[in-house]
């Protein structure tokens, strides 16, 4: 049962685009080159800080190298960040091997069929709501929202609540007085 | 009853992200940094200037700190705007003070957990159609539109249809002759 | 019956914001102001071409000033170009005065209540489907799209369909091999 | 039938704008000009990899230029790209003749009008799931995806799983390593 996977989980995995994007990159020509853009939902910055609070560590594995994942995962405090990893599986396994985590303590959320051989590995696979149907099938939870509009905070909300502990994180989380200031202006 | 409590509201305060906003932060990357781009909707515009029609005054809280709030803030002449703003229970209370205002006579549009101290606190409390469901679940009124998608001028139309005075607000906006002249190029 | 109506358009006119895009106005960080970007869709492209192929001409009136519309409406050769038009209706009979043509051969495509006056006095009002509710009531026809999402390619084609030339338009459309080299880079 | 039509394509060629986006050219003001943005979808990135697995070659027919799908082109080592090309009939029969194919040995994806000579011309015509009408009508298939969210991707797997190679194409996309840098910072 998925209830019993999220109890033991202490490690929240996550794909980038699709995931945390709603999967399409806006370019934008710039001389030559070109500005890859990407929209990111608030809903999910808070789910970061609600899985902080709940002990939960977080990170990216990602095939493509971006500039904005980089400076937004920063912005969130996501504890490991892995871009360019075209093999999800062994990137999977060497940060399990640094959190000394077995399969079984981490889930993962993906969208793509990339995304399967962690999902098959890990102890709680999400996919969101628009993930490729593929993916879908091989999911333990399906996320209310889609990627890119709060995917991440269902896949939080649905580990602490199983945990016990999502109200508790809720009222820290409130009663936290730190402003958010962005570098980005 | 929930129009019995918009006839009280003489000031309408609002979150950003995912309320004025669908909650989407697009980086583009620029130099070692990023910009953080926002979509605000024609129709919250409209909605701003009914307001100030129906004598409604208008205010932002938000926790994070971005320089397109400052510049659209300013566009649509809100009276009170507050960023950085970790403690929106105490913004609040501050706005309240310096307008002489008691908590009965303020209304809040929400969509997410940090908005709800002051949703408890204030007359009526909004949430818009896609807020997540626990904010949902403590609002007065859900607004038929999404936020970004028109959920403010819903409710400054809920507010003003309440205190009677939509009608005669429209009609003032239809004879206003003074050309919006956007410094935005 | 509004095919009536639409057998006498010679001119069509339109809003931007809302009916040209989706009414979201992005705003990106540069230096100390903003740039205001849009959204335009291709099938509306092709729905100018082909009012031009069947004799209709069009223009566009809005209230806010934007480079981006300026450019994009050269680029899509629309004849009328008026920005920072707060009176809409007077506009509106400035156009008409220009081509010499009365109300009931001019339609308009509004989707807020700014549009309302033109809709009132133009032979056919469009709605788009997701104008404002007090607009969707007043219209002749409300468009199959949403605002930038096709809405102005529904309001040319109910036009030339009601005068029996959308055909020609299309086959002369098919047949024209001008490559369209935008400015734009 | 529509699989058995399937079985015999070598050549898989799209529209641009609507079919690889959603069709919204985005705006940014830019000095005296302006640059125009696209979105395009991680999914569809994936039915090019596919593709290539496949043994499907690829290619891009488009009337409209613009500097970022010539970048996201070579980004998806799409075989053949043609921009600014109005008659998209003669530039489908050069492509044939380059590649030494038959016109049924070839798949089209669109989503206007100006895509239809191509679409009747090929062996198989896919119209993406929020096409104009017309174009719907004609297509031998309908993708489950509206363009720019996955409609290429449907196209590909249409034609992988109607030629019987959609699961070892899928299982070799797994075992590739090669990590994807994109230029695009």
């Amino acid at each position: 049962m998925s209830k019993a996977r999220a109890k033991k989980i202490k490690l929240l995995l996550l794909d980038v685009d699709g995931v945390m994007t709603d999967g399409k990159l806006f370019l934008i020509p710039s001389g030559e080159s070109t500005l890859e853009a990407k929209g990111f939902h608030a809903h999910d910055g808070t789910g970061f800080s609600l899985a902080r609070l709940g002990g939960i560590k977080t990170g990216l594995i990602t095939k493509r190298i971006s500039a904005t994942v980089r400076l937004r995962a920063h912005d969130l405090k996501i504890e490991h960040v892995y871009q360019g990893a075209a093999d999800k599986l062994a990137t999977f396994r060497e940060i399990l091997a640094k959190e000394k985590l077995q399969p079984e303590e981490a889930a993962f959320v993906g969208d793509d069929i990339i995304d399967l051989p962690v999902m098959r590995a890990c102890g709680l696979a999400f996919a969101v709501a628009d993930a490729r149907e593929d993916v879908k099938d091989e999911a333990h939870v399906i996320t209310d929202h889609r990627g890119g509009e709060g995917a991440v905070r269902d896949a939080v909300e649905y580990i602490l609540k199983a945990q016990g502990t999502l109200a508790r994180c809720i009222e820290g989380y409130l009663s936290d007085r730190t402003p958010v200031e962005t570098k980005m202006v």
